[in-house]
């Protein structure tokens, strides 16, 4: 890893837990048991990367990126609480999640819903209450990410996955449902950053380009990764996953073409970041870490 | 029903129907059976008390009302989301809700789940997308909801509603659960109406006080009605539901003392608004209405 993403990894996941850690100690639960619910699910866990991205493209539109936290923890939480629903038995039905037993298995089907219904409008009053920009910066930040969680985001993605079970879809089906389920809130995350600077509409559409395009590699290297991951585990070879239920990228192209694939969209949002000059070393580097999971 | 009531309501109602039904629309679904879901659950149903009371005390604090809608159409989004988590088959497991099937009977739990999981965000959109009051009166708005829906408000009450059942619990028990599981958000729309008007500290107290009242008046109405529509339904004794598993206002007080506290709580309603004078008249009818239909 480049020593720009380990200073920069090492500088926020502490300042990112202990936020994460205070806004949910303070929102005042009614009761214990939800409020650890929450927090088992959004604490001590994950690799931070939407509010890392805020967080850094506040900086490199200019900002003090610490005005971008309470964004960056929105974001996180919104992450969590879609973790916590996509895992319940009426959806995936996932009785592991980052090593550990599910909210669901841990906490019962009934308080995990509730605890990602909390976790929900804490990102709203986390971003409203804890952000010192502008009110109108305030309300454009926090629309992002409402916009982009929703409907025509990131639920929107996912009612066009549960769809698609079962069926063969298409590559541009695949990258429209993406583009709503894992992309919605990762752009959202690099427009909020962009926002919290007061930056430009060209830092925007920077902004939205590289979160693009590294929003659709990050997506073909989970397919990847869920494929190479599976051959160790169970000893199969990694192309009995293509023609599996589910469409994937590398159901789709294979594994060599996804691996092409990944490499190119992450080429992708490298250029998009370049017209910042150093100011996009960091983006840089964080875009080819990610895809780099698959090497 | 008195003259006022009946003219607010014939006021308001088609408005707040149609821009709920216009900001549904324009929500940019990725997936028409998301949107479909939604809508069914939100639109042509219930009695929009909510919304009313953010449109009123807007208009009681001397604003004008239609700068609260937004506000008013958030909170019955929020409403409407979490009935369709309450009827889920891991939450209350109702089939039917105002005389319809309920969202997951009509379109599988998957998909209410995520119809309610849409409806959240959509009720922040709505208010900071839609809100044409000053930036930071829309962000203490937004965030008088997000905090009233969620663990130290809505979400927390329905923990401990969860927690209590077929346990035996005690007046203050019971009312603390309610003041967040009815409660809260019944006080957020007053208060989001007041904000909406840049209503006075003191004006806030009068909502917040209103507010306090009439939802514990409108939750031992509403365990009075469960009772006395039960005993029409089945045929059976009111005084049935007493000493069944979950407590409420009636099983702890009786039908007679529970419909004295309605009217005493109503009437602490009507003091709190006495301030204001000619522009409480309809608040004060409201929730004399709201009482009424138990008698």
């Amino acid at each position: 890893m480049s020593n720009i993403v380990k200073e920069r990894q090492n500088e926020w996941l502490p300042k990112i837990e202990s936020e994460l850690d205070r806004y949910t100690a303070g929102c005042g639960s009614m009761h214990p048991r939800l409020l650890e619910a929450m927090r088992y699910s959004l604490l001590d866990a994950g690799k931070r990367i939407r509010p890392i991205l805020a967080l850094e493209f506040c900086r490199a539109s200019g900002g003090n990126p610490e005005n971008a936290m309470p964004f960056a923890c929105g974001v996180e939480m919104i992450h969590t609480y879609s973790l916590i629903h996509d895992d319940l038995p009426c959806m995936d039905d996932d009785e592991l999640r980052r090593g550990k037993p599910s909210c669901h298995i841990q906490y019962g089907e009934d308080t995990a819903l509730l605890a990602g219904d909390a976790l929900q409008p804490l990102a709203f009053e986390t971003m409203l209450s804890g952000s010192s920009i502008r009110p109108d910066l305030t309300v454009r930040a926090a629309n992002t990410l409402a916009h982009a969680c929703g409907a025509a985001g990131m639920v929107g993605g996912q009612v066009i996955d549960l769809e698609n079970e079962g069926k063969h879809v298409g590559l541009d089906e695949l990258r429209v449902m993406d583009s709503g389920k894992t992309g919605a809130i990762i752009k959202a995350a690099c427009v909020m950053g962009v926002i919290a600077a007061d930056g430009s509409d060209e830092m925007i559409n920077i902004a939205e380009k590289y979160a693009e395009n590294i929003g659709i590699a990050f997506q073909i290297t989970d397919d990847i990764l869920d494929v190479t991951s599976t051959a160790e585990v169970l000893g199969k070879p990694v192309e009995s996953d293509i023609g599996n239920d589910k469409s994937t990228y590398v159901s789709l192209l294979g594994l060599d073409k996804a691996r092409e694939e990944a490499a190119r969209y992450t080429e992708l949002a490298v250029d998009a970041v370049a017209p910042l000059g150093e100011n996009a070393e960091f983006l840089k580097e964080f875009a080819k870490m990610l895809a780099s999971r698959i090497k």
